[in-house]
């Protein structure tokens, strides 16, 4: 007998998961359509050129195919660099906002505890294309908000920018060969000790304790965004450095524009962020819960101007945000404080019992037929003579049953009934529902499902 | 630089093509969960072990992963093996209705005419479990035709009974070990003439030319189900043949559901149609679309008891239709006699123009955050000082515009208007549309795209 399971790192997705997956990718993707975002999809692998050279040493994680003949092909890694060679391939589009969600694969070792497979979700949302300076920037950290807002998790967007941390680090006197060693280095703040930052880049990245003080005064500040552009603005020796300039003037467009968009109080200026990926090249980003027992982000992004560039001698700048669905959904999970909207509108019942006893299934079948006709999701048990009890077991959390009956059926007639949980089985069971015509039948039931419909996912 | 492309035999989906396609899939899924189906999602890659054996001389077609250390896995080839194996694997699950709409992979050459690629879509609905004789069968048959009804597309169902074909075989001569090779040969039939199979059956597999003709007789009959049933049951031949015996039993009571079903007219009983796969081991059938130039079948299926059977010792039985997507999608996309519905809802424009005008950036963007947070999809154009022209052209295709004018936002207030086409561009410009205040803008937005709301796509 083969081996009965997944590869290691993948998963099989079914019953409630699917639900609250599908629930979260429906409230994302409606937030990214509000905002005239379309869908790409791109196939699952790509040629292993296309991949190469973009993801330094974790390159290693690619999952290649076997050479069969012909291209040589790897699972796709991310959903940004199929985006950027599909953007390199496409020169007619010239703006564009695109989402896509699909699985990406890594092999690594899976953390499942953590929700991360060998085999996971991105979700991913980008603006590419020319525009005024900062407004897709806005824009983009007003869609992150939306969609917490819609899945309702209370999150802080972690804010910094590329051309200011850069700046901060030629103030302090690093090196331009190690900006981006000690980047990485300042970049695990949020898991690690500043003392234990600091160790790193003197004896690993070989900085002087002199600019490794300097470089921990100035990245542990953060507040509000206006308030490090004043810390920053009003500091002599950073408000004269080119790149802290061109960033200020970023952010303070960027500043207007969320007022304006009335989400910038969601937003923390966080001069430690430096995300690990070289391509950024402006605004960086990562979202946090607010909560304390919360570990890492559950969605990051930037803007990477200069990618498409590597495919194409007509670069298109881009900004971009990817979502972890697969921690969201471990969130919402664990949360459980919604209940998922059954599978079943109606069950169909037929009573009557002894030897004689038809079973209705012709019935059953036909009522099936009128409330499937009308878009009405309906079960009945496929059995000829199918037991009461049987029945009302397979109906339990069916919100409405539909009785069938020989005399009822004789004068065309059938009893609905709202299928109430009630601790009292006996009483429910005795509730023989309002008797209907089957003329209006489905008229019937569409008015027990409005009176029923929650606003619950 | 690298080669800019797909691999082989893959695309992208972008533009109107995903609306299309997300349309057939949404289509598809609710009939599907007017059903009470549930959705099952699969690793893209499995265990080797687990394809193995399952799809005779066709395994060369199967992608390898490289080995690059631990387990051997290969890409997914149709999504019925990966059910079988989580079937096996969930023993708990007596009964289940699921499906699935997921890419699998074929190293095929690809016919991209015939909308068959490397990388495909299949969409498959099973019921897997015990229940009463023909009631499961029955649904699927019904499903079907639901389906390509939503889809407005008119099709018959051709059908067959394996245990009849079987049946037909021995009465008329067929050497067991030969059953397989002889019903492979007539399932050509809907492609080529009986004069071509019988000569592939009488010079190929070694059948007297005597039994090919006593075969010929019987399967190139074809109509109602109940008139091959009176066929089948009137010749004495067959009428006593085991097989055609216990075929006929559940014809017959299948017969009875259609009826209920009210689809048994849309069906035709063919003993022509044999299917390719082995596993099939009762009804089997295919949809062709009724027209002329039509070729070959846009979805198929058949009832398989035995598959779960090689990987459990607890066989399931299981029936299942698999719904040829890209077939259709070609058939859809060729016809484009609906319009999709438009990514985009209301357009934000700024009037005026200048040195001294501001541009009303930061109004537009008030008022998107108005729109958004109502759920409604609104766009402007993301530049500082646009032109009016370049908005006019923005606009393009959008329902509903909303006009910021300086003199109007002093009140409190903004213009509302449908963007109709006209061939008189002038005209529709100088159509300031409705006054409103901002309170009311999006209540007065909703109350437009009420009247405007096709019943497209």
């Amino acid at each position: 007998m083969t081996t009965l399971k997944t590869p290691k790192g993948t998963r099989d997705w079914a019953g409630e998961d699917v639900l609250l997956r599908d629930y979260i990718f429906q409230t994302i993707t409606d937030v990214f359509k509000c905002h005239g975002a379309v869908s790409l999809d791109t196939p699952v692998f790509e040629l292993r050129d296309v991949l190469a050279g973009k993801y330094g040493e974790d390159s290693r994680l690619i999952y290649n195919l076997e050479d069969q003949g012909g291209e040589l092909c790897s699972l796709r890694y991310d959903l940004t660099v199929p985006f950027a060679r599909w953007l390199a391939m496409h020169r007619n589009v010239k703006q564009i906002k695109r989402y896509q969600i699909a699985k990406v694969y890594r092999r690594d070792q899976p953390a499942i505890a953590r929700g991360r497979l060998r085999e996971f979700y991105q979700c991913d949302f980008d603006i590419a294309g020319i525009y005024d300076p900062m407004i897709p920037d806005a824009e983009i950290l007003s869609i992150i908000l939306e969609v917490f807002k819609a899945l309702d998790l209370e999150v802080t967007i972690k804010l910094n920018h590329r051309r200011i941390l850069d700046g901060i680090f030629e103030v302090a006197g690093v090196p331009a060969e190690k900006i981006r060693l000690v980047s990485s280095a300042v970049d695990k703040l949020d898991k690690v000790t500043w003392a234990e930052v600091k160790k790193e880049m003197v004896e690993e990245k070989g900085i002087s304790e002199l600019v490794a003080d300097r470089i921990g005064e100035y990245v542990r500040c953060s507040g509000s965004i206006s308030e490090i552009i004043n810390v920053l603005e009003s500091n002599k020796e950073l408000n004269t450095n080119e790149n802290i300039k061109a960033g200020l003037d970023d952010m303070n467009l960027l500043l207007s524009y969320l007022e304006a968009l009335n989400v910038a109080d969601k937003i923390s200026f966080d001069l430690s962020l430096a995300r690990g990926l070289d391509y950024y090249s402006g605004l960086i980003y990562e979202v946090v819960l607010i909560s304390a027992n919360q570990v890492g982000s559950i969605a990051a992004g930037g803007r990477y101007d200069n990618l498409v560039g590597m495919y194409s001698k007509h670069p298109i700048p881009c900004i971009g945000i990817s979502f972890g669905v697969d921690r969201i959904f471990t969130l919402l999970n664990a949360r459980q404080n919604k209940t998922l909207s059954e599978a079943v509108d109606v069950y169909i019942l037929a009573a009557g019992s002894g030897k004689d006893w038809s079973g209705l299934l012709l019935e059953r079948m036909a009522v099936a037929r009128q409330l499937w006709d009308a878009g009405i999701r309906a079960v009945f048990t496929a059995k000829v003579k199918p037991k009461l009890l049987q029945q009302f077991t397979a109906s339990e959390g069916v919100s409405i049953v539909v009785i069938l009956g020989e005399d009822e059926l004789a004068t065309g007639q059938v009893r609905v009934k709202k299928n109430i949980e009630v601790k009292d089985k006996e009483t429910a069971q005795k509730d023989r529902g309002q008797l209907v015509s089957r003329d209006d039948l489905v008229q019937e039931v569409k008015k027990l499902m409005e009176k029923d419909r929650s606003s619950g996912f």
